[in-house]
């Protein structure tokens, strides 16, 4: 198993360490484990001048799985693109081919109650918003500031999406819902957008492939708001890039701790980047204080997709479940009752849990 | 005052015909009050063969202000765009330039219940959405479907904004928040597009005329998030048409009460148009179960942005608390121990208490 583990910024480096120590945990020490570390974000342009250094990338590349932690330094935005944190991760999921983002929703009952949402509206959530990851308008060109012959500026970005594109996303949609509940979801803008329009055209026909899931749609307006309103309808939900940035935001947010949620963007071949939720939090960063949690459980992830050991994966959750119902608790999900820890005890509890 | 009725389709007909009964309460019967009605949508295609016949624009181009009511039918989005009655309203907001889409959300006290979240969360929320609505990807070009070199087809639309563009909206915000609480959220994804960052650019430099309004940042999957954590933080929040769209129906989700909110759409010469938030409603259209609250609302919203009358919208909206604090619901809202009421009988039910 080789893994590239890439830490990034702020909090990154600690909730990684304590993925590290769960797997080590999980696989014995004698196990054929080759992990590389790699910087990447600030840390990239600190250690390299490049906030994706080439050697980075190409360590990624030769990995079979990468562990990532967070990039980002606030302000990043002002940054010009090529030199700024937050941007490294979309030119590595790009350059790497990780166009299927899996962002599950569920709730631990240990934790129904943090969410904002009534605990009737929540409990038993176990949805998967599934995410296209390396087209739409993040990527698509034309896209830039001009100046218009009036003398104004304007900015401009094109939302493309071929139909492979859209059919390589659908069928992954379709074969996860085979996995679960058989129900599909595609949320689209198809009254507005002929973007959209091939989209919930491709989806349709590729559905036609798997008679046993249920394909529904949504416009990304409804969506938004049955996320809200009646979240446990949904089992598999696709989308683009874009809408699918904010969808699973919120979703994550229905659960109310998103220090707990993993996920995991993965290639054609299995490759996969496993990634927490949550970003570099800069606030806390350094202090022992972050919920490793949602990194461990991508760590979790990562065992299922990429390692083929639902054995494994299965191991880890059951851990993180029986520290929580132990009591252990970072300052996030703190509770009343509850023993808080740091983030390298809670790293603790969970390996020795395994 | 001269007002162009649009009814439409679905339960569009029912809602605004209550609407125009309070109008009258309010104005009393011999105010000089000019309502004249057109088709649009289904409708417009049935009297007219075109979902926004050439009469029906020139209707509403005359009129000061315009009462909407919902168009669409099922399977809309299948309907080539010219010829499609969900498209009608698309093309009446860019014919007359009503590009500030005023979408408040608040809740009603005796309505708490009916929301999904914990009402520590939404209790006494306030909160204006500001959607800039003839601009972005819903009218940039170029857009369309054509097919690639490889053969395959590829969807593709414009996200776009100028810098008057975004002036304009921006202008509109600021002076909102001073009648409010002070505070702006700019909602963007300036760490990705550049159209957002021209935008982030451009709300910043607006905001230094408007030294007593607190600006603040947010991207928009941010923005999507901390809607459902902590809505009360925010007073106005502004952002482009395709964010707005899916950010104000999260944010009217809030209040669990969808039938109960309405919309204004202005130009700059205080000509709006008015619309219930919630849709045409196929299921209960023509059976006299429709809320005509958000139609009678949005009448009100007409009385203060487009006549100028904030002594007469404030008796709108007061004789609408009234027949709610009476117990008057209709079934979306139905609540044990109250009065369940059809959509003419809660119209009479508000005129009376004018
Ligand atoms: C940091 C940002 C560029 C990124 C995105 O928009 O994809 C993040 O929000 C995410 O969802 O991973
Ligand atoms: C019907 C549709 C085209 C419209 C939009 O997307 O603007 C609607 O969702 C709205 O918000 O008024």
């Amino acid at each position: 198993m080789k893994i590239a583990v890439l830490p990034g910024d702020g909090i990154g480096k600690e909730v990684t360490t304590e993925a590290v120590k769960v797997l080590r945990a999980v696989l014995g020490q004698d196990a054929a484990l080759e992990l590389i570390e790699a910087p990447i974000g600030a840390a990239g342009i600190e250690a390299a001048g490049d906030p994706l250094p080439p050697a980075t990338t190409e360590i990624a590349r030769a990995a079979d799985a990468i562990l990532f932690g967070a990039a980002g330094v606030p302000g990043d935005e002002t940054i010009p693109y090529a030199m700024r944190p937050g941007a490294s991760l979309l030119r590595l999921r790009k350059e790497l081919g990780l166009f299927a983002n899996f962002r599950p929703a569920f709730l631990f009952p240990e934790l129904v109650g943090a969410s904002s949402l009534k605990p009737e509206i929540v409990e038993g959530l176990d949805l998967m918003i599934l995410r296209e990851l390396t087209g739409d308008i993040y990527f698509g060109e034309p896209r830039g500031i001009h100046t218009l012959p009036s003398g104004e500026r304007e900015g401009y970005n094109t939302m493309r999406y071929s139909e492979s594109e859209i059919e390589r996303i659908a069928h992954v949609a379709f074969r996860t819902a085979r996995q679960r509940r058989r129900k599909v979801c595609s949320v689209d803008k198809a009254n507005v957008l002929e973007t959209m329009q091939l989209w919930r055209e491709v989806v349709t026909r590729v559905s036609r492939e798997y008679p046993d899931v249920e394909l529904t749609h949504l416009f990304v307006d409804a969506a938004a708001m049955m996320l809200m309103r009646a979240p446990k309808q949904f089992d598999v939900m696709v989308t683009g890039n874009i809408f699918g940035d904010i969808l699973s935001d919120a979703a994550a947010m229905l659960t109310g701790s998103i220090g707990m949620l993993p996920s995991a963007s993965l290639a054609l071949d299995q490759k996969g980047l496993y990634e927490p939720v949550h970003g570099t939090a800069p606030d806390i960063a350094g202090r022992n204080l972050a919920n490793p949690i949602a990194s461990i459980l991508s760590m979790g992830m990562m065992l299922r997709y990429s390692f083929n050991q639902p054995g494994n994966a299965d191991r880890v959750e059951r851990a993180v479940r029986k520290v929580l119902a132990d009591g252990y608790r970072t300052g996030d999900i703190a509770q009343p009752g509850c023993k808080q820890v740091g983030t390298s005890e809670m790293g603790d509890a969970v390996a020795a849990a395994i």
